[in-house]
């Protein structure tokens, strides 16, 4: 069967809450920089509370990358669920906007739109405190079949290894990915998650992924170990590609065809480093889509990536395939 | 009386939802560049579901004057109508969160949150189609007469000449101000807005107004002229400070004691002019507040719209206080 879409992504669809802070700020709300948390509806209430103005925009890790290959130019979906509310409304018309297929009907009569709430230091780095909401809710029903059986790749984020029923989705859509043939693409999504669900993980990375994103602390966090080298050799062979990023140091892929290094784009200050490694695997699925080389997967993925970390919020503000084709990609 | 505030204002509370683009699209949906037009709630879910993904941030003409008062150091409060539902709890954090007074109580049981749909062309020019929502509400009861009489002035934004209960709410805060020796400043706001109401704001002016601010459209079709200097002469003597903005022309203030002609802050690319007249107030009035001479406050004034045309949104995102210590200002 021809594929629909390029890649059909399942995930967290959150609204984020972004505002300027400081290390202080961090420090008393026992917030640890860089990472992510989970927050019920209270806490989310009172660290609101103590931030600074904001601005408001559709984000969610998966839903960032689907974002992200629209602007190259892919064929996106995503499933992901909001509650029928006002949050919701603008996630939605976000995500169709932006030529992504959003088939997960809203929540209603239940929890709110999930939010996350980032804080930006001044050295772009962003913490953030999530309430999942109706985010939380997602579950196998809300898998459609046609979806996953016609799109090329299957892009789940490991921040779903945290609500209940979600990985009940991820071993439904693994399971009909790969009886019509696709690939399943997983993302370890944050160093946390991964400590708190380490063999959980490893179990599906070893038994169901075919392309695996990971930065340096998380796969680091998945091997136990503080030596990236050691890490990636242990992920050596558990997967088809593995394309691992580490910051200003850039990419390195792993696949059966050799590895490549691959320099990080050059990039002016970070502003806001929220997005950063959703657009990386925005610009390599798109790649890959496309039958690009990992080389070529690995540099769209960077220059992606370094788009959007010199600006707020975490899906790209100019076109992802004019500034492709202005670097000669 | 000591003033609590330097300035209270009152104005239409608004959520923004900014986007990306082209004249095309203006045309097709009968948008007059640069302008506001009012739309219902039909009309607003039409607009919205054709615009680009986008973002959301507090706006509303004179809380952003409030919160640029603010980001200059100064002490504001802010009268408008949100209703108590996702979109006024994001308002109202982020006036209390710039360490504004924001008294009137949310409407329930009626009309949403307004919101302002804000289509940004490449030239950095918006245009606005506003869904008054709870802002359509507020009248005179709004009206906190502690806080008018506590504030060194009390700004007025043209834009409520439009919905009914508001020109009652004008009126009530004059008489309030000028009881308590306290000044009244307006903005005509849009041209549009002074060709539906150009009777009414005249008398207002004439009667009521002390300090008046306008661009050179709105002054022009104040008095119905096509030339600048005839319409500022018009003016000359009906109030006792105006402060015409010209773009990158800079400003001219008229006073008894003499004129100001000031040149335009140098600026960077035009990325989203919203909020920039907002800003001059913001800056002119914290010069007054604080006592400074007439040229310091449009420099101030000039100084605040050219931070915010640099980006999206229409509320500073650096200190104002700070970018005005390095300018020596």
């Amino acid at each position: 069967m021809t594929a629909l879409y390029d890649v059909a992504a399942i995930g967290n669809a959150i609204v984020d809450v972004i505002a300027p802070t400081d290390d202080d700020f961090l420090a008393r709300e026992h917030l640890n920089k860089g990472s992510m948390i989970l927050i019920d509806q209270a806490r989310a209430e009172a660290l609101y509370s103590a931030m600074a103005a904001g601005v408001e925009m559709s984000g969610g890790s998966a839903g960032n990358t689907i974002a992200g290959l629209a602007s190259f130019g892919g064929k996106g979906a995503f499933i992901g669920k909001v509650a029928a509310d006002a949050l919701g409304e603008i996630y939605t018309h976000d995500m169709r906007a932006q030529g992504a297929h959003f088939p997960a009907p809203p929540l209603t009569g239940g929890a709110a739109t999930g939010r996350c709430l980032i804080n930006v230091t001044p050295d772009g780095e962003r913490t953030m405190a999530t309430f999942l909401g109706a985010a939380g809710e997602l579950g196998p029903d809300d898998v459609d079949d046609a979806v996953i059986e016609a799109s090329k790749t299957i892009y789940l984020e490991g921040y779903l290894f945290d609500p209940p029923d979600a990985r009940r989705a991820f071993a439904k859509a693994a399971g009909l990915a790969h009886g019509a043939g696709r690939l399943i693409a997983l993302t370890l999504s944050d160093a946390f998650v991964v400590d708190r669900h380490r063999g959980a993980l490893l179990g599906f990375v070893e038994d169901q992924v075919d392309i695996l994103f990971a930065n340096e602390g998380e796969i680091c966090s998945l091997f136990q170990t503080d030596d990236f080298a050691v890490a990636a050799e242990a992920l050596r062979g558990k997967v088809n590609i593995a394309a691992l990023t580490r910051s200003a140091q850039g990419s390195v892929v792993l696949s059966a065809d050799g590895d490549h290094i691959v320099a990080a784009e050059p990039a002016g200050k970070a502003v806001d480093t929220t997005g950063a490694g959703d657009q990386y695997a925005a610009g390599f699925l798109f790649g890959l889509a496309r039958g690009r080389s990992l080389e070529v997967c690995a540099r769209l993925g960077g220059l992606a990536a370094a788009e959007v970390i010199g600006h707020y919020g975490p899906r790209p503000e100019v076109s992802l395939r004019d500034l492709a084709v202005s670097r000669g990609l």
